[in-house]
């Protein structure tokens, strides 16, 4: 047994896991990393298994063992659906874990990422895309956050999906010509032929198969196109990206504070978060950007919390520093 | 070995398949209906069975067998992914089938379901959407029709993915109120019970979590709900999908002719129509509308031809009315 309090906090995604083992100071004493630690997307096997796997690479370069753990904070989305902590608690204490275990949500583990202020906001802009309202350490408003087929407006996947439907309406002549057409039958071995069938090129067609036979929700992967081609089609999409991040938050601004920034597609400068500050305009100049990398510090954070520690701005740059050691 | 020469036309849809058993001049004499026919959204092994077991019910009046028929024509959506007649002609070979099989799109089926002339086009939306022109006889443009993922614009899944959507902005707070919300939530055995979790509805987490649990391409049987609601924003959506199907409509217009509409949708009376026939305004003046329930006059129009024969409207009107008897 080790002398001190130490706790688990773990970042769960949809593509990959944090865990992040810290005293109640914030000094992390180790790091893992694993696969797609959210059952939703993994199913409960696949998750648990990766959510063991970080947790046991974070106590490794301490030697300590999950028994030295007082409290496991796992942050994730969608939690409640999933019926809280049954899935994953047993698996824990069958390894010696005697302590508590709070799921927490994944936005609020990226809002204290980024900040330690009781009220803010965070938005993320990943594969998908929401907004939460932070106060008093709770999030009291949610706004989109709805999944690639009701919401997730100005995500990757939404940028893709646009990038795709750009590609067909330019190649069946009911949209603008874009050299994204061109890249993106490139990334499935096609190329403009000029051959037609039924009144519609070949090639299209052949995309149409190609982009159906895999997931909807990686048409998110195709979203870099649009950053790299520039044209004025790509631009569009993205500015009207932008836009629908701005409407997303504007929908949870109560004055000012932090804005926790997380995901990928508001952190490349350009047209995203040109069209995005410009949108907001001057309830924006009331914000204060901080991008994150992910939530791992503010899983950390989450789990200090949970077992009584105090979180000041000090406690948490100890956390980002320390953490950074290790990554 | 019956005397004269018969042909069978079907029509294989991702719902249900009709097979038409005729005679060159017309006279229908069987018909059969059966399950989905399309190896899209069947698969090859489920499809053969409907549409073997469509013409056997068409087959079975006259006391015919397969291997009095001439020509087969299949028609359906996608066949050219689906390498032609490899799947279909030996199991219709074994089944003492000794003519010939010659695949033909749906979207020409329902064409000539509605009309003879060799100039006109066809409109569908159903749970897809897509038009055609047809010269000469032939599809000479063919726009949308590019799936729920990519377009299918006006369609009964884009109807139903946009009430899915309003209800979910309704409960959300960031869309107006609309009455839709309620029938959706009623479906799924919910109701508004103004408990929030994270700042939100309680129910708008277990509707999103009811949507996801099903195919996407499900959300096509929630249409219905806009037509039955009748509220300003179930009209905006019925009215947007009238005018998404004008233009790709209008994508495919060189002057007048018939316009064989196929599918529920348009064939509704009420926003949807006026939408349309407002957005094309004097360019649908050249148009002759002609609703047809299917593509199974068509289909057996086309299997007609075929075999040689000549389709004139006698010809065509007689397959509807004869046909008219077996259902």
């Amino acid at each position: 047994m080790m002398d001190e309090l130490l706790v688990l906090g773990i970042d769960a995604g949809g593509t990959s896991t944090r865990a992040v083992l810290t005293d109640l100071r914030g000094a992390c004493r180790g790091y893992g990393v694993a696969g797609r630690g959210n059952p939703i997307s993994a199913g409960h096997a696949a998750a648990s298994e990766q959510v063991i796997d970080a947790a046991a690479q974070a106590l490794h370069p301490s030697g300590a063992s999950l028994a030295d753990v007082s409290t496991i904070v796992p942050a994730m989305a969608g939690m409640r659906a999933f019926g809280g902590v049954d899935w994953l608690a047993p698996l824990l204490r069958a390894r010696g874990f005697a302590g508590t275990v709070r799921f927490e949500s994944d936005l609020l583990a990226t809002y204290f990422s980024g900040a330690t202020a009781i009220f803010g906001y965070a938005l993320v802009s990943g594969t998908g895309a929401c907004a939460i309202r932070v106060s008093d350490g709770l999030i009291t408003a949610t706004r989109d956050g709805l999944g690639w087929l009701l919401g997730d407006r100005g995500s990757g996947f939404w940028i893709g999906q646009a990038i795709a439907r750009a590609a067909v309406h330019d190649l069946d002549g009911t949209g603008p010509r874009t050299g994204m057409t061109d890249r993106l039958l490139q990334r499935h071995g096609l190329a403009r032929t000029g051959s037609m069938h039924d009144g519609r090129p070949e090639e299209l067609e052949a995309l149409v198969g190609r982009l159906y036979d895999r997931a909807p929700i990686e048409l998110a992967a195709l979203a870099t196109i649009a950053f790299d081609e520039k044209d004025d089609v790509a631009r569009g999409i993205l500015a009207a990206a932008g836009e629908h991040l701005a409407d997303t938050l504007a929908s949870v601004l109560e004055g000012g504070g932090p804005l926790v920034v997380g995901g990928s597609v508001l952190a490349r400068p350009g047209p995203v978060q040109e069209a995005f500050l410009a949108r907001l305009g001057s309830a924006g100049d009331a914000l204060e950007l901080r991008p994150v990398a992910d939530g791992a510090v503010g899983a950390a954070v989450l789990a200090i919390r949970a077992s009584g520690g105090r979180v000041c701005e000090e406690v948490r740059e100890r956390l980002t520093q320390s953490i950074g050691t290790f990554r």
